[in-house]
């Protein structure tokens, strides 16, 4: 699979709904008829795509229509978020065909690994996916990484993690190739998957979870930075008058937009009861449930609760938009879906009248399309785009 | 000087101090050797380059060096700073062959691309260069910038600017390809052609002048944004105990970190005293030499205010670093310079403390290599990158 010009071949292939014929491909690619000819004769008996009938364009002779074989590869995808760490196995459509989860232990238990790779096997054999077609596990896992160790640093949230060796761990205990990526990185590049856009799409993905993260794309590739870090935005300041932070400044997005700051925001002011259990993300994620049904349901309080977040999501969008000069915003993650429909409108309207580039084009807002397990569907899409895309080939281990 | 291998060529010989042989030309550029030699005869004929002596390397024939002629080309960059209005002629090389300026009119006169096109022809005039060798013009302007239009778009700090096609009446008016550019990028673009780093290399840049902005460079290459405004900074919050902006928020950078807001906050406590001419930018550029001059001098007060700014410039840095993933961080601009000495450690010493990569690299912070016409002079090398980087060649109009 290594090889240059056949990523781009099945790239071309996998983005043509209907099949592309030889010449089409041709055509595309730039690449001369022999290449095509020879490259697609090895994909056939690789078995990775298919002759799919035959199309009439013109005089000549009718083309055979070529097409991707979805069950002819898999990859398996974990999200290991701080309250939930999410499976899911994707064919080479990316499509989900099988997903699984499991309440993220609060303590790192020795062999947290084992355990991730028992679930892992669990899902295949459930799906019935023979396991030679499985190209590959992606990890998403919060930021800030180490991509050269293949491990956490040090995230809040994931107390324990960072003495694990993720990447090379998982390999040795799955026997398949891994990858690690960042969360908010995994949730853009299953966004770029799923609805793609023209060539040269460009958008900020706002991530959700339980901390807020950001990733970017450009040229419809994600823009990954130096250390593979890009998108922390934890202190930037969207709130002056906000609570402090334990970086020694006030209002950033970590003790603002975080679910665990609108909840305890929600409690202090008696909206919600002060009987949450410390610590305990279940319960955190309920109340979160809890405070955005008292808002739906007419609960003035709770509706302006979400409306200073949504407000203060508009802040922090301004402040990337401006900077990054991107052409729409994606939210997602799985808090996201819970208060779409507050901050969609409120942050659509504050772009139109703040943004600095407001004078030559609007700023669309959108949810992603893939729903709340973006980040283990991007991170199994991570494996597939450096199965196709000869750019990132260079991520996944053990090849 | 349309053609793309032409540029390649061109762009391979610039960055070889001693030149370089055909052979060496065709392996860094992947060329065949008749490419080579009919690209580069070409070049000959045209004066672009010249054969420079002869090493030997090896067995084998002596091989002909080929070295730029830097005084084959030439380009304009001026930058329309809301104080001072800066114009240099450089060379090929990008040398600056001449420079000159001009307080910046407050009101905009009537024919200012008038005056602007005549200021172009005595620079030209006096610099002996004959007119055929000039490439083109550059325009470095705040943002944010109509690229479509060529115009740039309500410039708080340029008041009437909106209303003037700079781009379309400056080519009129002087007869050269002319091509904007956000004073922010052109600066980064300055410093890319003056300490040409690794072909991945990437930094931020941030620009002080009248106001205080951005510029982003990664694998070598200015990133310009869908709109070509990126790095729209002034409502970041870098201090929350800050005074009121427009935009609602407290304490953003235009508010905070502005040479203007720099020297009120030294009269409102008393550094300096309050007759200064309201809106006369030379007497707040005098203010803030005094301001700086004071703190050298040892005033307690004084230097506890730029501490402040460079706490507040280390708040920026940091956002701007964790959000990006660059390198390194690279200031510049007019007000820089008084500032860096304070500044610098200030600012290193916050990122290796704070930034969310510290666990896997230092982020190294740097003075521009280029002074303080960078934006001027960024300017004018946008001109010479769109005539030797196929990429940016369709930046310049009339072409």
């Amino acid at each position: 699979m290594g090889d240059f010009n056949q990523s781009v071949i099945l790239e071309a292939v996998r983005h043509a709904v209907d099949g592309r014929s030889r010449i089409e491909l041709a055509q595309v690619t730039g690449l001369s008829a022999q290449t095509v000819t020879n490259i697609t004769r090895r994909l056939l008996d690789e078995g990775l795509i298919r002759e799919a009938g035959r199309t009439i364009s013109g005089p000549g002779k009718p083309r055979v229509m070529l097409r991707l074989v979805e069950e002819s590869r898999y990859a398996v995808g974990v999200h290991l978020d701080p309250a939930v760490t999410t499976f899911v196995l994707l064919d080479l459509a990316g499509e989900v065909v099988r997903r699984s989860s499991l309440v993220t232990p609060s303590e790192v238990p020795a062999r947290i690994v084992d355990v991730l790779a028992v679930r892992i096997d669990e899902l295949i054999d459930a799906s019935g996916v023979p396991r030679d077609r499985i190209a590959g596990v992606g990890v998403a896992a919060p930021g800030p990484l180490d991509a050269a160790r293949g491990t956490v640093i040090d995230p809040p949230k994931l107390p324990g993690w960072h003495r694990v060796a993720l990447r090379e761990d998982l390999a040795a205990a799955t026997g398949f190739p891994v990858v690690l990526e960042k969360d908010t990185t995994a949730a853009a590049v299953g966004e770029l998957w799923t609805r793609r856009g023209p060539s040269d799409d460009s958008f900020v993905f706002l991530y959700l979870g339980t901390g807020v993260g950001a990733a970017v794309v450009r040229d419809g590739e994600a823009v990954r930075g130096s250390t593979r870090n890009l998108g922390e935005i934890g202190h930037i300041v969207v709130d002056p008058d906000g609570p402090r932070c334990a970086c020694g400044s006030r209002g950033c997005v970590d003790v603002v937009c975080t679910p665990e700051a609108i909840v305890a925001r929600a409690e202090h002011r008696g909206i919600l009861a002060l009987d949450r259990p410390d610590g305990d993300r279940a319960a955190l994620d309920a109340s979160f449930s809890d405070l955005c049904a008292r808002a739906a349901a007419g609960d003035a309080e709770a509706a302006a609760l979400l409306r200073e977040e949504a407000a203060h999501l508009a802040t922090l969008t301004l402040v990337l938009t401006d900077l990054l000069d991107v052409d729409r915003v994606v939210f997602g993650g799985p808090f996201w879906t819970r208060l779409a429909d507050t901050a969609l409108p409120e942050i659509g309207a504050r772009l139109e009248r703040s943004s600095a580039t407001r004078a030559v084009r609007t700023l669309p807002v959108q949810s992603t399309v893939v729903g709340d397990d973006v980040g283990a569907v991007g991170a199994a899409c991570v494996v597939l785009d450096s199965m196709l895309t000869p750019r990132t080939s260079d991520l996944l281990l053990g090849r």
